[in-house]
């Protein structure tokens, strides 16, 4: 929440406090006919495919105004979003946001909230074209949809996995969960003792990954520099099981994925050993990495061997032999969509 | 909230519960080329514009349970955003639907509030592709976003409005005010005696109104049988003052509305009697009507004068006539956006 001067929302109104927050919005794609102010954003994509995604996020369930800037959380709305769309392996080009909020916000704490908002769409070049602004009773609801687009033979759905396909993830996995382990243990202390001050020193990443994740755009600019078309693919935002899962479900498949092969980064495996959390659990449960999760042709081996990081974790199988983890010791464990590792500690 | 039977959410959890509730959605409109089940929906309008409206509800703030089925709420959350596109000359084709829910509700609760939402869907040929349902800690949070389409030509923005145009608003204004009024009455009454039953009887069309709105997409059809198309629209949500307010600052014109030329219902009329309002402030800062207020050449005066339904309220003028509400008398007041004749009361 804002520190300094704060400003009573009731002084725009709810008119005013949309104009006040949008009137520097400038639209950047072609796409985008009309934006903000009428009754609909008017949009163009001609041969393009439309692609549509929303997600609806609660305070006290999606996030925790205590440790989470509302710059941040402006930022990770819209990426969760645009995270869904390179899933598909489409362009995100607009977003409509709906904001409800309670007169604990003041102007200023808006103000944030679109900073960080604003911030993603630059990066990712979004237009802002709609939403709405309202009042809730208690705590702050989100609610952001993105519209993409993808040429008709470029679009990646989950169902699309072939026996032997190669199962390949992005960056490394569970650091989103580490750091809200972490937030989530500072703000224990914190309210124990109001003295006390966090200690992230050393644990940047871990932090930045929960507060402020990072769509992956450059691995979608990477397939289309390569000419490469994945097979299947989803983002990571359930957790590496749970989403390899939709994967093989939807695609009427199985699979094998080596626990060895995880990609983890140090920050996280230094926290779970202090959490004396079992580190492959984080890594496949933890959820919020906002990685891409996909499948390519067993021919394609060589190639993406050579990319960096992309890591390699596994082979699609036939149904029959089901969804498998390989642990290192060589035994195999059935994936479950979350918390098996947990039961076996 | 549902009566009989209730059976826990936490039995289908998140997935089971989104199966469960769309299982028997079927795609009806061929722009829809993939609904439910992956990243993102993906639709194709090719040399249509797309049209994207969004509304996010709170409980508490737009709608009381105490008093509005969850069926009713599915079908009037729908409602509001069809009107949105019908706004903009467009035709409504498919909805995202984002639903936070708290523990105190239900599966059963949730597949009424889906029925209503899919009688909406039907009534308007629309597809449900998307969304995202998850927890609340209080209240229930429900975010739409449609996505329509119109010919480039078609589009009707509220920016068109032209000196000397007839302006023209469909059905009638105030009833579902009233309605609101009438509920909160009854609520109050209830809460004070638990015996009393309330008295609905012959007031069935303003609680109709409120509860159950109809967004005017027969108007939309006649516009396109009639082939006229208006300079400038708006869905009536905020209320006619209001909602003229955008057209007339947006087109950069003035107006001329006559008090003895609204349209209003007698049973808002007999409401607004009992309850000791004044009938004109209700018809103009009543809002939730979903009527079209739309504007047209003034050539079009003995033409539109034969539309059933569509009553011809004023004039546009130059903008430094300002925008005036000429009463009963002759007298000629400045229309404010909300509530100037409560002040005068």
């Amino acid at each position: 929440m804002h520190q300094g001067n704060r400003t009573d929302i009731a002084r725009l109104g709810e008119f005013g406090l949309i104009e006040h927050l949008t009137k520097n919005i400038q639209l950047k794609n072609p796409e985008t006919l009309y934006g903000i102010g009428d009754d609909a954003a008017v949009l163009h994509f001609g041969e393009k495919q439309t692609l549509v995604t929303t997600d609806l996020l609660m305070e006290g369930v999606h996030f925790d105004l205590v440790y989470t800037p509302l710059r941040h959380l402006g930022y990770k709305a819209a990426m969760v979003n645009f995270s869904d769309i390179y899933a598909m392996n489409g362009k995100p080009k607009q977003i409509t946001v709906s904001i409800a909020l309670s007169k604990r916000f003041c102007i200023e704490d808006m103000e944030e909230f679109y900073n960080g908002l604003q911030l993603a769409c630059e990066h990712h070049n979004v237009d802002i074209v709609g939403g709405d602004t309202t009042a809730s009773l208690t705590g702050l609801a989100i609610s952001i949809t993105c519209i993409g687009e993808a040429d008709k033979s470029e679009v990646v759905y989950r169902n699309g996995a072939k026996d032997t396909d190669l199962i390949c993830v992005t960056g490394d996995l569970g650091a989103a969960y580490m750091g809200l382990q972490l937030m989530e243990r500072e703000k224990a202390v914190f309210q124990g003792d109001n003295q006390a001050q966090p200690d992230f020193a050393g644990k940047e990443y871990i932090l930045e990954r929960i507060l402020k994740p990072e769509a992956r755009k450059d691995i979608i600019e990477l397939f289309r520099t390569k000419g490469i078309k994945p097979t299947a693919m989803i983002d990571i935002s359930d957790g590496l099981s749970s989403d390899l899962l939709h994967i093989c479900k939807q695609s009427g498949v199985g699979c094998s994925i080596y626990e060895e092969r995880l990609p983890i980064d140090y920050q996280t495996a230094v926290m779970a050993e202090e959490f004396h959390l079992n580190l492959s659990t984080c890594a496949l449960n933890g959820g919020e990495d906002y990685e891409l999760l996909f499948t390519i042709p067993l021919s394609l081996h060589e190639e993406v061997s050579t990319w960096e990081g992309i890591r390699v974790i596994g082979h699609i199988t036939k149904p029959e032999r089901g969804c498998m983890l390989v642990c290192r010791d060589g035994a195999e464990i059935e994936l479950k969509a979350q918390g098996w590792i947990a039961l076996s500690e």
